[in-house]
C-alpha cells in the first residue's frame, strides 16, 4: 500500500511469523502468506490489519483483510475465513507488524560532505549525511543515522542506535540509546535566564547540559534549553511532538508524552508517565507528580499531585473544570443577565 | 522607498499599465508615470497608494499620493488631482501593482556547493543554493528556487515554480505547483504514533506520505507529519503561517487560512476556505465544515458544522462565547461573591 | 562544577576581584581564592555562591560556600565563616561573576566549508562556521560568531559581536551590536500578507525589512517576518524566548522580555519594557503601553495603557481576571446548578 516512491516493497510474512512477532494467538493457517499492512477498509486477502478501537467494530465485520490483530473476545465477530492473531493489545501488535514489513533502510554511509572533527569519534555502521557537523571531541555510538545538516556540537555523546533528523542542533548534551531526534530541534543553547534591570538585562551564564535518556523521542523544531547549573534532564522513553519548549533546569519524567506546542518554564519538575495535551503552559519551579494527566490548552500555575486530572487555566482538578465549563456555556447560551 | 540593500529599484510604469494590471476604472491622465508603491501618508506624487480599509478615509483625503487605487464609492472624497483607479478590492489591485514594480529576481543558477543525486531531475531555469541537498530519485520542476541548506528528500515530488526557504526539509512529500515553503519548515517527519504502554510506548511506522496542493504557502518553522498509512493533505491555495503544528492524516481543505501556531492533532480534517485564528488547538479525529471562523485561542474538542463561526475554549458558537465572556467580566468586576 | 566535556575549567580568582566584578562592599580576606560558582547546598569552600530568593534562606545559613553573593539586610544571617559581597542586586552580581570564571571562547576562523560572498564584508576576529552562507552585499561586524548551516542574506548588515546559532536564517535585516540569535531562527522571511478572495488568495509583496537593536536576544526556532512596507523592528535589549512568532509592521519596545510561544499579529506596537509571559497571543494592530505585564496565556483583543497587569483570554486587568477565576472556580466546586 505505501507508496513506493519512498518505502521499498516488503517482504511476505507468513501468520505464523506474524503470530510470533506479535505474540498473539492464532487462528488460521499458519502458512498463509501476507505481504503488507492495510487499514481494515482497504485491506485485501493478503494484508494484514488490526482493530483497536470498538468504534471501528463494524469495519471489522465488512473487512476483506486477510487477517487482522485483534483482542480475544473480538473473535467471535469476525467475518468468515478471516485469520485472527488474538492479543489484548492490538495496536502494539500491529505496530511490530508493521516494523516487520518496513523496517528501516540499512545503508549506512559517511558523506564526503559531512565535516567531522579529527577528536570526534564515529561508532561502526553509521550513517552520516551531507553537511553533518560533528564537533571536537563528540562521541557518536554505533548505528547512528545523522541527518543532512544537522550540528552535533563540540563534546556531544550520543548513544548507539541515535536517529538526529536534517538541520537539527545539538550542544552540550549527553543522549542515551535509541534516540530519535527530529528535523530542525534544537537542543542545548543557553535558556531564557538574565538579571533584569532598567539599565539592561543582564545574561546570566548557562553551565549546565542537556541529559536525555534512552529511547526518548523529541519532535522537530522543539526546543530544549540546557541547565543553568542544574541540568535539563529528559526521562528515559519520554515522546515529545513537535514545536515543544523546554526551559532549563526542567526534569522530565520517564515515559511522560506531550503533544505539540507544550511550553513548560525553568526548573518545573514532570513526574514519570505523565500525559500532556497540546499547548499546555507550566509556570516554573512546578512539581507535577507521576501519572499526571493534563487537558489540552491547561495553564498550569500550581503544583499537582501524582495521579491527577486536571484541566483548564488555571488548571483545576478535571470534574471542578467541567462543571465550570457548563455552568459558562448555559450562562452563554442565555440571552439576557 | 524599499531599502535598496534589498529591493531593486523598480522600473516606471505609467497610469494605463497600472489601470490594465487592476482591471480596475482610469480617472487621470493615461500617460502620467509613477515610479513605486507607499503608504497614503508617505506616498508623494510619483507614488501609487491604495485605500482598503475605512478607517484611514481621512489619510486618503490628506494623501499626496499621485494615483490611489480604491472603490468606486470613495471617488468623490478624493483630493483633487489624485489620479485614481477604481475597482472593487483595492487590496488586490495594490498586490498586483506591488508585484509589478517588485517582481521576483531572476536569477537561475545552480550552487557548485549543491548536493544532488545523479537520480534526481531538475527542471530548467531553478536556483538551487549552497548546501542544498536533493535525494535520490527526486523530481523538481521548472522555475523553482530552493534554498540554501534545504533538504529535499528521496522521492519529493516538487511542481513547477516552487520556493523553499533555507534549512527547510522535506521528505515523503508531493508538493504541487507555485507552492512556497519558509525557512525552517519541516515536513514529512514522522508523526506521533506510538502503542502506548508501562514497559515503553511502541513507536508505530508511519507509512503514508504529505500531498500538498498548488500554491499552498507554509510558514517558517511550521511542522506537517506524514500520514500514517493514509496520507496528510494540505488542500490548494491554503494559506499556514509560522509555528503552526500538522499531525499525521490530516487533511487541510483548499483556500483554507490559519494563523501562527495553530496546533492540529492527528486525524482531523478541516473543510475549504476555514479561516482560523492564531495559537487555535484541535482534538484529533475532528471533522470540521467548510467556512468556518474559529476565534484566536479557541480549543475544538467537537466537530463543527460548515459556515459556523465558534469561539473559546472549549469553542462554542461565538455568540455564546461572547456572552460568557461578557457574564465573566461582569463578575470579575463585582468586589464581592 | 561544570562539565569539563563542555566548559573550560575556570580560571580563579580572589575575593577581591570578586568584589571588584559584582561592584559589592565585600566582607572576608581579600586575598581568599574562589575557583568556580556553585548553588548553595552543593558549594564548598573555594565556591562563591549566591542568595537571591528569601525561600533559599536556609540553604544559605546551612551553606558551605566560601563565598555568598546577598543584599546587605542578610549579613547577619550569614554561616559564620563565610565572606559576603553585599549588593542589592546580587543575581546580575552572580552573572558577572559567573561571566568571569566562564568567559566565551576566544577562537576565531573562518572555516573553509563557510560559502562568503566576494561582495560580503567580514570584520576583524569573527569566527564563521562549517557551511554557513554569507550572501551578496552582507556586512558582518568585527568579533560576530556565526554558526554552522547559518544562512545570512543579501544585504544583511550585523553589528559587532553578534552570535548566530547553527542553521539560523536572516534575510532583510539591520541588526545592531551585541545580539544574540539563536538556533534555528528565521528572520525576515515575508510576512503572511494576503489579499484574500474565492478565487485564490493573492500574496501581497512585503517591502520592508527587520530592524533589530542592540543587545536583542532571539530564541531558538523563534521567527520575525518582515515589514509589509514599514519594517518590524525589535528593540534595544529586548528579550524574546524561543518559538516566539512576530508578524509583519509589529514594533517591540526596548528591554521587553517575552517567553516562549508568544504570538503577535501584523502591525500591533508593544511599548518599552513590557514583560508578557508564555504561550501569550496578540491580535493585529493593537497598541500595548510600556511596562505593561501580561499573564501567561492571556489573549489581547484591546489596546493596554501603559503600566497595567493584564490577564485573561480575552484579557482584562489583573484584578478582575482573578476575581473571575475564583467565581469560576467556586462555581466549579459546587455540585447544583
Amino acid at each position: 500500500m505505501a507508496d513506493p516512491r519512498f518505502y521499498d516493497t516488503p517482504l511476505p510474512l507468513t501468520l505464523k511469523d506474524l503470530a510470533d512477532l506479535t505474540q498473539a494467538e492464532m487462528r488460521g493457517d499458519a502458512e498463509a502468506i501476507f505481504t503488507d499492512v492495510a487499514p481494515l477498509e482497504a485491506a485485501g486477502h493478503d494484508h494484514v490489519s488490526f482493530l483497536d478501537n470498538r468504534r471501528y467494530t463494524d469495519a471489522f465485520r465488512a473487512s476483506k483483510a486477510g487477517a487482522c490483530i485483534v483482542s480475544p473476545d473480538m473473535e467471535k465477530k469476525a467475518p468468515a475465513g478471516m485469520a485472527l492473531l488474538l492479543t489484548d493489545d492490538p495496536y502494539r501488535g500491529y505496530a511490530r507488524v508493521a516494523h516487520a514489513f518496513y523496517p528501516p533502510p540499512p545503508s549506512t554511509a559517511v558523506s564526503t560532505q559531512a565535516v567531522i572533527d579529527e577528536t570526534a569519534s564515529l561508532g561502526p555502521d553509521c550513517l552520516v549525511g551531507p553537511g553533518a557537523v560533528i564537533g571536537p571531541g563528540a562521541e557518536i555510538g554505533r548505528r547512528c543515522r545523522i541527518g543532512a545538516h544537522s550540528v552535533i556540537g563540540a563534546g556531544v555523546v550520543l548513544g548507539d542506535d541515535c536517529l538526529i533528523g536534517p538541520s537539527a542542533s545539538l550542544a552540550y548534551a549527553l543522549v542515551g540509546k535509541g534516540v530519535i531526534i527530529h528535523a530542525g530541534a534544537c537542543i542545548g543553547q543557553d535558556g531564557f535566564g538574565f538579571a533584569p534591570g532598567a539599565q539592561g538585562h543582564l545574561k546570566v551564564p548557562q553551565l549546565g547540559r542537556v541529559i536525555i535518556g534512552d529511547d526518548v523521542e523529541i519532535g522537530a523544531n522543539t526546543t530544549i534549553d540546557r541547565g543553568s547549573g542544574p541540568d535539563t534532564v529528559i526521562g528515559a522513553g519520554a515522546k515529545i511532538d513537535n514545536l515543544v519548549q523546554i526551559a532549563h533546569n526542567v526534569r522530565i519524567g520517564q515515559g511522560c508524552m506531550m503533544a505539540a506546542h507544550v511550553g513548560i518554564s525553568g526548573s518545573t519538575t514532570i513526574g514519570d508517565f505523565a500525559m500532556i495535551g497540546g499547548q499546555v503552559g507550566f509556570a516554573g519551579h512546578l512539581q507535577i507528580g507521576d501519572g499526571v494527566r493534563i487537558a489540552a490548552q491547561s495553564g498550569l500555575m500550581r503544583d499537582v499531585e501524582s495521579g491527577m486530572t486536571v484541566g483548564g487555566s488555571p488548571a483545576v482538578p478535571m470534574r471542578q473544570f467541567l462543571r465550570g465549563v457548563a455552568r459558562l456555556e448555559r450562562m452563554g447560551m442565555k440571552k439576557g443577565g
